[in-house]
């Protein structure tokens, strides 16, 4: 059953106020993600070198590892899933009620940064951790997470884990292979149960609500010169595929009117998203990031050009409207052009809204710790978003420098991982107080 | 030395008059294509369905064995020059004469069609055969060829039988491969000797001139109904590689103003390209054929394109006054994009003009058999124009259906190839009287 908006902000303004001393140990963190760092890391290479942690990979196992034996140390016995997703539970003072569940990811992309994930996985068991140590005991329960394989590394799909457990897998979907590794296999590798997956699924309502902290991966946050985002949801995603069919021909015997370029038609249909995107104002976002042209040689007109687009708001019906501007500008290039032009929709995520509850613990927590917020969407996917068809969901976000991800490059100044760390902590004491 | 315009129009009226009732066997012709057309057949195909006869492959050693088989019915004997071309000589009256070469190839492109080359090889051989057939003895000593690997199948390069004749073969280039074969062996497949690669070498002066017959590829006499193209020239072509430097960032995170989106500078500069190209009257073409995206996901921001530029006129003067546009507007996409964009020259073929004289004598032997002409550049390379360099050349063109070629559906009426054939006969008989 969800608390009111109320009794949250309650729950909140007493944990401000009960516990102003409670603080993350900054420097046992960022050692924690220096330590997790290695794994994964190119061969020589430094922090600064990023890593390659895929999931189901040898370098995700050793890092998991190194999460169970902190979770050893924070008092806790690790727990892995069906799924590979690994659990800590520290008990509350009223095994009754539904715990609160935090958490984040460890794996990586090819060539990643050291803090999407990690951060977020390492301050939960830091949270445990300070509890353990400094001998406090919740009235609620308390469960960190690190979901299996969150990145898009396993046959193109994320959020391995965190969907396991919301039980939306697709049908099949444990025969995928990548790498020549079955999915079943690759789950079994990190210790979980493919043949039991079922097991995994968690149920409407069986945690109080899930939080994520999360580095921002764009550079709003920099921008605006402020420490803590609150995220106010995921955005939706629409992937479109589009195919533009002209007709390939000798690049030195065909003049020029007599063409039906198909690259000249898809540059026209790329510029025309951009104008389509940026044609309206809000944070909405549009792609053209994956782009072939056939035959592809320069001494052949392109007889055909597929490519992706991709729109992302928190407004459904925005991308569709932007959806909708684009077919019209294709229609009209594939007329002027003497090309057709397919447009098919392949992918449709839901946007997942943070519980407008939660974000307030967020924001009074931050608040509490004297530090300015802002309300943004995330951009990004996160296992959060699979939470928030279970139970209540919010997401702290921290700065990411230069707005760079999935880089090496990506980084997060140290002070600002332990503030992040320290608005999770507070929100943790008030909505399990 | 080099005859006047007036000698070879006297010499090419001479004819027209001389033998009037001379012409190509059309059904022979037509037979002879459709048997070439066997070797490199897809498996279970037909006519229609196109030919894969890949310079130095088993189906090229197939069909050069038939035209050998050829030659031989027409009297000659069959020669293979250190580079692999296939020469027929049929001697006349005048052993000091510098003899007439006239030939193409017979290689095509991977899904090539039954006309590309072929036709004017065959015709070639024809001519030598009816000469032999009705015991014709010329004044001048007429040799056909059939170069080897014209398309550029081979390791990126065209032209490579008729380079090695005018000494145009890069350092080192015997030791490139193509699918595991070094280009010498390659040679040697095919009879060559590519240790005496030198001899294949064609003094300058030492052939009258070299005329070829092909089909035009392009859709103008098609369009203009005219049986007869007078080639004007090869046109020059300059192909530049085009690196477009943006950065690579999360699609989901990265606001649209803040990215740095290659493929949207990409974009603009292609069509900034067709604009450069059509932007003055002409027949000049421009062409971004090959186009590549980097990382190429669709979920993230390209950081980086890489294309092809290829312009194409008999002026190459036109060419960098276009191409000096093109440098003007990527500058300032570049800086409205905020991208870097790198644009190289890579190739610069000059362009080849055919002489004078033979376009006159092509001219009068087409108006002797009451066809129609018009003059045209050839926007495609031929082994004409490494002839060009070495003595007087010229070409002749007949219509392909559609503008089609380098693909199965190229076609020409068979009564075109027959007038094509005649216009080339009768061209000889002047040329050699």
């Amino acid at each position: 059953m969800p608390l009111t908006r109320g009794q949250f902000l309650c729950a909140a303004a007493g944990a401000a106020f009960a516990q102003p001393a409670l603080r993350i140990d900054a420097a046992r963190l960022r050692t924690h993600i220096e330590t997790l760092s290695l794994h994964g890391r190119p061969p020589g290479g430094r922090f600064e070198d990023g890593v390659s942690r895929l999931g189901y990979s040898d370098a995700d196992l050793a890092g998991r590892a190194l999460l169970m034996r902190l979770i050893t140390l924070a008092g806790a016995q690790p727990r892995i899933d069906a799924a590979g997703n690994l659990f800590a539970r520290r008990s509350g003072a009223d095994p009754s009620l539904p715990p609160l569940l935090i958490g984040s990811h460890i794996d990586s992309v090819p060539s990643g940064g050291n803090f999407d994930g990690d951060l977020g996985s390492l301050a939960s068991i830091e949270i445990l951790h300070l509890l353990h140590t400094r001998n406090i005991t919740t009235r609620r329960s308390l469960e960190a997470v690190v979901w299996a394989c969150e990145e898009a590394t396993f046959a193109g799909r994320s959020l391995n884990g965190s969907r396991a457990a919301a039980g939306k897998l697709e049908p099949g979907e444990l025969e995928h292979t990548s790498g020549g590794l079955k999915k079943s296999e690759a789950i079994r590798r990190i210790g979980g149960r493919p043949d039991r997956i079922e097991e995994a699924r968690i149920a409407p309502g069986a945690y109080h609500a899930y939080l994520e902290l999360h580095i921002e991966q764009g550079g709003t946050l920099e921008k605006e010169k402020l420490p803590i985002g609150v995220v106010d949801g995921i955005v939706a995603v629409d992937r479109y595929e589009v195919e533009v069919e002209g007709f390939a021909n000798h690049a030195g015997t065909t003049p020029m009117p007599e063409r039906q370029d198909a690259l000249i038609a898809a540059s026209k249909l790329v510029l025309a998203v951009r104008h389509a995107v940026t044609g309206e104002p809000g944070r909405q976002v549009g792609t053209v990031g994956h782009f072939e042209v056939h035959p592809n040689a320069p001494n052949v007109i392109p007889g055909r050009v597929r490519h992706s687009i991709e729109l992302r708001d928190l407004s459904a019906e925005k991308l569709l409207r932007i959806a909708e501007r684009i077919r019209e500008q294709a229609a009209r290039i594939a007329a002027e052009s003497g090309v057709r032009i397919k447009l098919e929709n392949k992918v449709h995520h839901e946007a997942a809204l943070a519980t407008p509850a939660i974000q307030d613990v967020i924001q009074s927590s931050a608040k509490s710790l004297g530090l300015p917020t802002m309300h943004m969407p995330s951009g990004a996917g996160h296992d959060a978003q699979m939470m928030a068809q279970l139970f209540p969901m919010g997401m702290i976000f921290v700065p990411s420098r230069g707005g760079i991800s999935h880089s090496p490059r990506e980084f997060t100044d140290w002070a600002d991982c332990a503030r992040g760390a320290d608005v999770l902590l507070q929100s943790v004491m008030a909505l399990t107080a």
